[in-house]
């Protein structure tokens, strides 16, 4: 049975298990619920991906992850809308609680960052009917700076709120320690964000970090102050469940349930849980 | 005789030549000044140092560099500020144009990166009196978050700038693209900052990025839009020298004539000058 409100992006594992092996080892630690990523669902097929999380009893707490919707031309913006309309609906399918929605880099050869945002706001604009109408919520999801060209063009929360507030229901963000810890108006977009906090991730930031994506580090590790950003998110009225997610050769070099051992204790003893 | 209104960080070439060697190069290739580190005055000599600018006919735009206030205890915290102002008495030796200055990361076994922030503010603070009566310009600047946990606790221009509202004559701002590049308020903080630009450096961002220290990019070769921010930057009233500031190692493996001759031609051909 789960005992924690704390869930695990299945990414933190990936190396050390498929799917339901991961899921499996989720429950034994007393997680109580997973996100896994989309080629982790293709691979093992939509209907038997379903199956296996509801028999799990878990939540399926996000769907990783939709958006990236900046393309060279019309028709590879056009094929971005297309694969995200068919992400919502297998989120439906699988009983995920958002998909989570990135910015997407720069297109190939360009320079211009401001119309790779404008990309990103016209594509989500043009998925979000689809979401509502599967009633599935899209998780916007600021990304550390340091993505903004290949991964992530839209570096803040208070961006993300913009957009929630130009284009309305249907809409969340997803705030992660990981990406957000440094931004000095953090305090203020987490309180302006309120209601529309989906998802809570959780990841530390080492110093040094050897790595651009895959260092990231487990929580106590690092120098992200997670007592403080959770009474933000607290104090704006989320109360939901936190996420573990963890890109890190040094832990997927480990056994799958040494790490899950690890980041159940430091969830307990470092972020205030 | 300088021919272009370009300047030369050192540090770009800090493991072609010693800085004799370096600034003869610099002059040579047609840069109209130069940067140096404060580890490479303290080598040569401070007289030394400045006479052999003086006699290279070269400006010296910036003196790299200084700030660094946050520090885990009061006596650390003043020795920082003793620091900054002999670097002060220092920049004014060598008739440097400013000190570039920057947060410095959290003091050691700190998490509290709004503690390390206003001891930034507290020690700017405490140096500024001496700056003003040496009149050498504090050339504050923000860099890329991704540094914010172990050199530069402030992270925007707009942070900066909000300091120069509150701290008053002697301030002035750097802008490195390669810090704020990804900034969505870039535009909005360079037309603040206006007549308090005092240096703009130029440094490109690679996709990908191997190394978050000394894997930075020759103008061109990465993501930035240089005549982009120039553009901005020229809007907002300054027009003064553009300075080339590279780590890389790539860079440093290459011959150091190699390297300048590459620099002047970007920077006439990709940075729109």
């Amino acid at each position: 049975m789960p005992t924690a409100d704390v869930s695990l992006n299945l990414a933190t594992v990936r190396k050390q298990w498929a799917m339901p092996e991961a899921v499996a080892a989720a429950a034994r630690h007393g997680f109580a619920g997973i996100a896994p990523w989309r080629e982790m669902v293709t691979e093992a097929g939509l209907a038997t991906a379903a199956r296996l999380f509801r028999d799990s009893g878990l939540r399926v707490t996000g769907y990783c992850r939709g958006g990236l919707f900046p393309a060279a031309d019309a028709a590879g913006r056009q094929a971005a809308i297309d694969d995200n309309k068919r992400m919502i609906d297998e989120a439906a399918a699988i009983g995920a609680e958002c998909i989570v929605v990135i910015g997407g880099g720069l297109p190939a050869g360009s320079r211009d960052l401001a119309a790779a945002r404008t990309m990103f706001a016209d594509g989500l604009a043009a998925v979000l009917p689809h979401a509502r109408a599967a009633k599935v919520l899209l998780a916007l999801e600021p990304m550390h700076p340091m993505y903004a060209a290949d991964r992530g063009c839209i570096s803040t929360l208070a961006e993300m709120n913009d957009l929630c507030d130009a284009l309305g229901d249907g809409l969340g963000v997803a705030i992660d320690t990981y990406h957000v810890w440094w931004d000095p108006n953090l305090a203020r977009e987490i309180a302006r964000a309120g209601p529309r906090i989906v998802a809570h991730h959780i990841c530390d930031w080492l110093v040094p970090t050897r790595h651009l994506l895959t260092d990231r580090g487990m929580m106590g590790d690092g120098v992200i102050d997670f007592p403080g950003i959770r009474r933000m998110i607290e104090a704006a009225g989320y109360r939901g469940i936190q996420e573990v997610e963890i890109f890190s050769e040094a832990w997927w070099a480990r056994p799958g349930d040494e790490v899950l051992g690890v980041a159940m204790e430091r969830f307990r003893t470092v972020c205030g849980a």
